[in-house]
């Protein structure tokens, strides 16, 4: 079993930061704008990116004091079953996102792909935080031809 | 052992990009513009970050079919001995970019950190081949209290 792992600070509250990744509405505003259901644990968040498809997401955790996790149940086939992490720290001026997708099979190509578009949505989730407007898709940066 | 991968596709030919890894010259416009040493194998390239310290990366392999990989033997210390290995291959309008930085003794914090920005130098290397600027350091991106 292979991770995606990353790193970013966050210059906002950690309530802030929490309440992007811990909604559905703070969900729309740096991944997908098409982003519904309901964010509390045992309950499902649905997210769809046009005719690319999406995931649909159990939501594990919540944790204000910094950490949220999720079960992929719906989506691409190397998602089905992979756990999504995310913790959030004080540090200085910072909010240290700390996120993990854990529990991919294989270190397939597309795993590849995932691993460097999680960057760029990530940093999508800092700009959001930061400065209230991020790059969710649909206007989400292509970075390749898998977009 | 612990592995940070990445995918890019990059719309410029496959020579460009692996000239934009295979060479001193390339790897400034991208990485880091104080890059100096010899691209051969066997011999060393020598990276630094202004203050912040910097790698020297043993030259492995070069083979302009579309793969190159990198010893580090100088660095911070949870980067020495690690490999970092690049695969360059033609699909459609794209080169495809596979990446792949080995043997990390530990998913530490640093390793969540590197994924991001090796995330965010992938991405200037894609802009530099495309338009013939990158962000290299010291214009990279900041995408925390890290740097």
């Amino acid at each position: 079993m292979v991770d995606i792992l990353h790193r970013v600070g966050v210059v906002a509250p950690i309530d802030e930061v929490y309440n992007a990744v811990a909604t559905a509405e703070g969900i729309a505003g740096w991944w997908t704008n098409d982003t519904v259901g309901t964010s509390a644990v045992g309950e499902k968040l649905v997210l769809r990116f046009g005719d690319v498809g999406g995931f649909d997401l159990e939501v594990l955790e919540l944790d204000p004091a910094g950490h949220v996790r999720w079960r992929v149940v719906d989506g691409p086939a190397e998602w089905i079953g992979t756990e999504i992490d995310w913790r959030f720290d004080r540090r200085g001026e910072y909010t240290i996102v700390l996120f993990g997708h854990h529990g991919w099979q294989e270190p397939v190509e597309f795993m590849h792909h995932c691993s460097t578009k999680w960057a760029s949505f990530l940093l999508s989730l800092k700009e959001f935080a930061e400065t209230g407007r991020g790059r969710p898709a649909p206007n989400d940066l292509r970075i390749g031809d898998w977009h």
